[in-house]
């Protein structure tokens, strides 16, 4: 039986900002290799981002074949501009130091695991199994930012500092996670997906849990950026783009 | 009289060498454009890129024109990769702080001038007449950088130490300013351009003023890092070619 009364546009759009915001998140966390203050956190972070861009693939994968216009999923990730994507905008801020890193990995895994685990009820049937398939990679991650929230937070001084500070810089762009339009909405009571506001309580219990355990304080602002919905994003996202898309811009079609 | 003893090509070959240097030291000093600790400085920053790029374009559109192969100067610059580019190592170095960024222009400046003053005595009529111009400009250059580098290691304790290891960092780089190879000596023999080594003396004496004046001490070691002139570029160079050709990639022939 097909699900009529939501249309393939709305399914490719969905997917497609589930996948921009694991695509640049991915190349964020890629940017530490190398880099990271220990061995182990290297290797953790450069998994991190292979699950992320794995992940990418199955949903711009999904949203090539919803929208019917013969792209590929490597023609989306390479060769859109900024205007056309649909990340959140908190995964295209600078990586700054590794405590902020880590603060933007757990505030995004507080989401996007409830997410997935909605998902995979999803009554369509390519979302549920990409959802499903990813929770197991997102269980994970999330236990990892968790514990070093945590570790980092209850550290030292200089620390703590550090990860309070992240917390203060991120604070701003976790609401545009649960910000709703009419895509939303339409998938929402197709049963395709979970209305971004139900994921609410879900993520601030565990964030709340967290922070304290982390003798953290979060911001009492409840000022939300937005943007990456509608393709209105900061300057960093076209230097990731300039970066990440090099390759195929300069030698169109190149394969290997 | 055409000086039938030198080839076109390495005409060719030394005003990419030139252009290419230009172009990315313009683009690094305009990456500070907003960014600079004082508004002068912001502005004379600026004015210094846009002179470097006003000069790329001469050295490019020669280039052009004497390789004959119908390219013209913005497709050199934005439609070659890495391996293509035959700037000096030191221009492409990621700017540092505001000292760093100084002393780099310093450095290049006192090669700058008495290259070009040297060059605009060439035998090709349209060296002498870009080198003419880019002089004019380029005393200019040396004059501000040469004071702020007195000023700077002259200054306070910080400002002292910041300039003395900007100097450590740099000094590796100088040397491949006087490398010589056989488009060098074919175009030194046809009195087209000077033999790099013989601009060292004037750049030694200037240097050796300036970083007495400046309380500053160079480095002894003569280890010269080498390889723009044979496109064997640090990462540094990818990155900025990836920003700066990313509107030609993305919109081949755009027009505005």
């Amino acid at each position: 039986m097909k699900t009529a009364a939501v249309a393939s546009p709305d399914v490719a759009e969905f997917a497609l900002r589930m996948g921009d915001t694991c695509l640049i998140l991915g190349h964020r966390n890629a940017e530490w290799c190398g880099h990271a203050p220990a061995l182990e956190e290297d290797i953790a972070l450069a998994n991190t981002a292979l699950d992320l861009i794995g992940q990418t693939q199955l949903w711009l994968g999904l949203t090539a074949e919803a929208e019917g216009k013969g792209r590929t999923a490597d023609d989306l990730a390479y060769l859109r501009d900024s205007s056309g994507y649909r990340n959140l905008l908190m995964v295209e801020q600078p990586n700054g130091d590794f405590g902020r890193t880590v603060m933007r990995q757990f505030l995004f895994d507080a989401w996007h695991l409830p997410m997935l685990k909605a998902l995979a009820g999803s009554k369509d049937r390519r979302i549920a199994e990409i959802a499903e398939k990813a929770s197991k990679e997102v269980t994970y991650h999330l236990e990892r930012s968790s514990d070093l929230v945590v570790r980092l937070g209850d550290g030292n001084g200089e620390s703590h500092a550090r990860m309070q500070a992240a917390l203060d810089f991120l604070w701003p762009y976790t609401g545009e996670m649960f910000l709703s339009d009419a895509v939303d909405e339409a998938l929402a009571l197709a049963g395709i997906a979970p209305a971004p506001g139900s994921l609410r309580p879900a993520w601030n219990e565990k964030v709340a849990r967290t922070l304290a355990d982390a003798t953290l304080k979060a911001p009492e602002s409840s000022y939300a950026q937005k943007g990456g919905r509608s393709g209105v994003h900061s300057e960093h996202l076209g230097l990731i783009l300039a970066e990440m898309q090099f390759l195929q811009r300069a030698y169109p079609g190149a394969n290997w």
